[in-house]
C-alpha cells in the first residue's frame, strides 16, 4: 500500500476471482463459464462493430436493452445494462443502501457482496444459512434492511422458490430487495415476473453463464422505472459509456438467438444430473443444485486436498477456505467429455488416497 | 427519484455526455472522436476473441498492458487498464482523495471531476483559470491537496509545459497529482517520463481519441508500482474483469500498429492548423489548442445560437452553458472534408445573421 492510500479504505479486502493459471492447459471447472462458444451471429455483430470503434458507444445501449425488453417481456425503461453484473450490484448498493438502510445477506453467498459493502462503507449483517445450507426465509421477512439474495445461491447452488422470494419482497415494502439471478437459467424461477407488482424489487442477471459471454462483460438489472432511473443517476456519475459497442451488439445478437442458449442450458442441466449421480456413486454429498455448478464433499478426502490433487492432474475446481464450507468444492458443469474426465480423475484420486 | 434512493447521493448531478441524436445524419464534431477507423489488425484481433467470449477475460489484461509497457517504455507493473479513462479517474479519486486530502482542479475543465468527487463524497476546490483561460501554476504549487489537471485542458485545449507540470508534482510530495492526458497525443508533452522520478504522480490516458477506440472503452494509468497496486485494490473490489476480452485484444493490436495512429494524430494537427486559420479569417477568437478540438467564439454571433444554427444544418459541435464559456463552442477536428463543410456552414450562418 502506498502512503497516499486513503485511510477509509485501508482495510478493504478485494475479491479474489477464480484462478486463471497459465502454466498448462486445464479442464476449467472453476469459474462457472459456459463450455459452449457464442453463436455465429454474435461473432458477426462484433466484427461489424470492430470497424466503427472510433465512435462512442450508445450510452443508452438501446440495441441490447430493446432485445432484453422483448425477451423478458418488460418495458425498455425497466432495464439497465452494465459492465458485468458486478457493476449493477455496485450501483444498486450505492443507490439503495447506507447507514440508515444497511445491507443483509446470507453468510455463505457470493463473496463480492461484503467487498462492495466495504468499498461503499455500508454496514451489513450476514445471516447464517441453516445446517443444510438452505436460506431460512423467516430471517428476511420484514427485516427492514436492504436485502441481497443470490437465487440460486452461490456457491451452494440451492434455490428459493418464486413464492418464497415474493414473501421476502412483499414483507419489506420500505426497502429494496435485490435478487441476484446470475444462475437462474439452469433451473431456477426468475422473479422478473414480479417487477410490475413490487416497486422495491430489483432483479439482476448476467450474460456470463447461460449466454456464453463471460469475456464480453454484460450484466443487467430489471426493476420498475424509478429504480432504473436511480441506477442510471449512478451510472451517469460513474461511467456513462459503461458498455462498449462490441458488447452491446453481442448481447443483442445473443438474444436474437435465444433458443440456442436456452438449449445449451438444457444440456447443462442434463450433464448436471449425470454428474450428481456419478459423484454420489463415489460417496459424495452433493447439495441440490439449480445452477451450472455443484457443491460437493466426500468424507473420504479433505476438501482442499481434493482440489489440489485435481489441479495436479489438470482439472481446476474452486475451493473456498471459509471454515463452514472448506470440505466442499464447487465444480462447474461443462460438457459430458469434461464431466467424464472429472469423474475418472476423482475416482483415481480416491483410490490412491 | 424513487423513495429508496440514498439521501447521501440525492444531490448528485450526473455528467451529461455529448448528445447522440438519431434523427438525422450529422457531421459529428461534438464528442472529440477520431474521424479515422481503427486499423485492420484491431478488427482481426476482435474477431478472434469473439469466438471465445464464453471464457472470462484476463483480470490482469496482460496483452494490452505488455504493449503499453513497451510503447511507453515503463515496467508493466506501472500500468493499469480500465473501462475507459473515466474509470481510472474514479479509482484514483477513491484511492487517493478524502476529507483529509481533498481535491483541487480548475473551475473550467473536464466536467466529470466534480461529478466523481460528489459521488465519492470528496470535498473539492475549483480554482479559476486566468482571464486568458490558462492555468496559473502558482495556484497549485504546494497546495497540499490531491491535484487533478487535464493537460491539455478541456474544453480549452490549452496545454501546460512538462516543466510546469513537474513544478506542480515536485511541490506536492505528500499528495497525489493526477495528470489527465486524454488529449496529449495531439501536440502536448506527456508526463509519463516523470513517473520514475516522482512517487506521487499518476498519468492517465485513453484510447478513445488518438487511437480511434472510443467505442471500445479503454483507458489506462501509469504511475509507480505502489500507486498502481492501490488502484488495483480498488479495481478488485469493484469489478476485477473491468476490461473485456475484445477490448484487451483490440488495445494490444492498436499498439502494435502505433505508427498508423500517430500518423493520424499528425493529420489532425495539420487539419487543426487549417481550421484555426479559417475560423480566424471569419472573425473568431480561437484559444491556442494542443488537442483534437478547438474552442472558439465570434463576437458577431451568440455561442448558443451558433451551436443551434449549425445543428439545424447538420453539423454538431459542443456548447456548454456555464457563464464564463457560454460564448464559445468546442469543435472537434475531423477530416479536411468535415472541416471544409464546417467552415462553409459557419460562413453561411454568419452571412444570414
Amino acid at each position: 500500500m502506498s502512503k497516499f492510500f486513503t485511510d477509509r479504505l485501508s482495510k478493504l479486502k478485494p475479491y479474489t476471482p477464480g484462478e486463471q493459471p497459465k502454466d498448462m492447459q486445464y479442464i476449467k471447472l472453476n469459474t462457472n463459464e459456459s463450455p459452449f462458444a457464442p453463436s455465429q451471429a454474435v461473432s458477426n455483430a462484433v466484427l461489424a462493430e470492430s470497424k466503427k470503434l472510433q465512435l462512442y458507444s450508445d450510452p443508452e445501449c438501446v440495441n441490447v436493452r430493446r432485445e432484453l425488453a422483448r425477451v423478458y417481456n418488460v418495458d425498455i425503461n425497466k432495464v439497465i445494462v452494465t459492465n458485468g453484473s458486478d457493476e449493477v450490484l455496485n450501483f444498486a448498493f450505492m443507490a439503495f443502501a447506507d447507514e440508515k438502510k444497511p445491507l443483509v445477506f446470507p453468510n455463505i453467498t457470493y463473496g463480492f457482496y461484503p467487498v462492495l459493502a466495504e468499498l461503499n462503507r455500508i454496514p451489513y449483517t450476514e445471516i447464517p444459512l441453516k445446517d443444510d445450507f438452505t436460506i431460512d426465509i423467516n430471517d428476511y421477512i420484514g427485516v427492514n434492511k436492504t436485502v441481497v439474495i443470490a437465487n440460486p445461491n452461490a456457491p451452494t447452488g440451492i434455490a428459493l422458490t418464486l413464492q418464497e422470494i415474493e414473501k421476502i419482497v412483499a414483507s419489506n415494502p420500505n426497502n429494496i430487495v435485490i435478487i441476484d439471478e446470475a444462475y437462474v437459467d439452469f433451473g431456477g424461477e426468475s422473479a422478473v415476473s414480479l417487477v410490475d407488482k413490487y416497486d422495491n424489487l430489483l432483479v439482476t442477471q448476467t450474460f456470463s453463464k447461460s449466454r456464453s459471454m463471460a469475456g464480453a462483460r454484460l450484466g443487467f438489472g430489471i426493476g420498475n422505472e424509478k429504480l432504473i432511473a436511480d441506477l442510471n443517476t449512478i451510472r451517469y456519475s460513474t461511467n456513462p459509456y459503461n458498455v462498449n459497442r462490441m458488447t452491446d451488439a453481442a448481447g443483442a445478437a445473443a438474444l436474437a438467438d435465444n433458443d440456442y442458449y436456452m438449449n445449451n442450458c438444457k444440456k447443462i442441466v442434463e450433464n448436471r444430473k449425470w454428474t450428481v449421480a456419478a459423484l454420489q456413486q463415489l460417496g459424495f454429498d452433493v447439495l441440490p443444485s439449480k445452477a451450472n455448478f455443484v457443491f460437493a464433499k466426500n468424507d473420504k478426502i479433505d476438501g482442499e486436498k481434493l482440489y489440489l490433487e485435481l489441479k495436479k492432474r489438470g482439472v481446476l475446481v474452486r475451493h473456498f477456505t471459509k471454515e463452514k464450507i472448506c470440505q466442499y468444492n464447487r465444480i462447474t458443469i461443462g460438457t459430458m467429455e469434461q464431466m467424464q474426465k472429472l469423474i475418472d480423475t476423482v475416482s483415481l484420486i480416491l483410490k490412491e488416497n
